[in-house]
């Protein structure tokens, strides 16, 4: 390659900084590659723990991206209805030769309008507000349809960055990133799925989340109702 | 609990993001932690990638820990030599109740004498690094000895943090993250240690680490010898 790669991760008020720092762990690692953290202005930007994150570019300065990926987490149910972001992520996914998500950030991808017809994942306890926006949901780590890529929730960001790198530049290069980040992952437990988690795990979570549950089915039902 | 449990991790320049992010997301999850990001001065400190961090608290003003975390990267070959870490690290360890590491940050430990008789683990091309500062080198993802708890390379910080909850809170508290982050992991490869990476993607990083590996392996020398 001549020209650098260009891979874009958007950053947001309440993002899940793991659904962004997995990927760019990964991203950083490709050889040429130039990754850009944006958002509206530089400013740092408070996540979901006491880490808050630092733009390196804006909505106006960033060049055309190879890569957009949006990260996911509670301020999703804000950028879902942000007519900034949205339109950001439209004119970048015209001319990116993949246009991708982690986590909830494919919420966001689907109120933009650049999900319809494309089978997406998300995070387990959002799948069910992919349809509104007319994607296909699809319970799986990492979803790939034509180019867009979309990871499950939070950690799954780590194995969508490496299957996107092994398309983006080649197996070789997604190999040798994941030995270096030594990525041979052994949960202590088998909680990770709604599917192997105890039940009284899943009862718990899915209790703990109802209201915040309850306030997103109303954002994303307005959101999908503003994109038909 | 009345208090709040207070858990620290150690910024410094050039730390590899994912080794703090990892645990950060997992501590941040856990009821009623109160978690510090710390550095000498409350100013960003860049990382191995584009992004930079932002310290909470600093050496003189963090309070008495629970539990502090040291993560690795190419920084911690200057880490080792500097007297303000390891002296914060050793007056920290006195009254924490754990004393851990994530990838490299364990020859930081190793190096402030924190790790002399204890089983400790490491990023797979540094393990031998650990026996200089008198700890026993174990090649597993996670290594627990007393209330010594490091991990493995970069993305063992995620399966370190979750095994230390289990034992500072308790199993169903860290299932219940281990859920909320769907960490159900799925490795597109299996290339993710020396063992079960393919034998060129093996050659290829060792070649391509030979020159830090030497420059580490003179500090670490140096480091273990002002120790003894």
């Amino acid at each position: 390659m001549t020209e650098p790669l260009q891979i874009g991760l958007l950053v947001f008020p309440k993002v899940t900084q793991l659904d962004l720092t997995g990927p760019l762990q990964v991203f950083s690692s490709v050889p040429g590659a130039k990754v850009h953290l944006i958002w509206k202005r530089i400013e740092p930007v408070p996540t979901d723990s006491v880490m808050v994150l630092t733009p390196t570019t804006t909505f106006a300065d960033c060049p055309q991206l190879d890569v957009i990926c949006v990260p996911g987490g509670f301020g999703t149910d804000d950028m879902v209805g942000d007519e900034e972001m949205l339109a950001f992520l439209r004119k970048q996914a015209e001319g990116a030769k993949y246009v991708t998500s982690v986590c909830t950030g494919s919420l966001v991808l689907g109120a933009a309008g650049l999900l319809k017809g494309f089978r997406a994942t998300t995070h387990w306890s959002s799948i069910d507000f992919l349809s509104g926006f007319g994607a296909i949901p699809t319970r799986t780590r990492v979803c790939v349809d034509r180019n867009r890529f979309t990871g499950g929730g939070v950690t799954a960001g780590i194995d969508f960055a490496l299957t996107l790198v092994s398309q983006l530049v080649d197996r070789k290069t997604a190999e040798a990133i994941q030995l270096r980040l030594e990525y041979n992952p052994a949960p202590p437990f088998n909680a990770g799925s709604p599917e192997t988690a105890p039940a009284e795990i899943l009862a718990f979570m899915k209790e703990r989340i109802a209201p915040s549950q309850a306030r997103r089915a109303d954002l994303m039902g307005r959101a999908a109702a503003r994109l038909s």
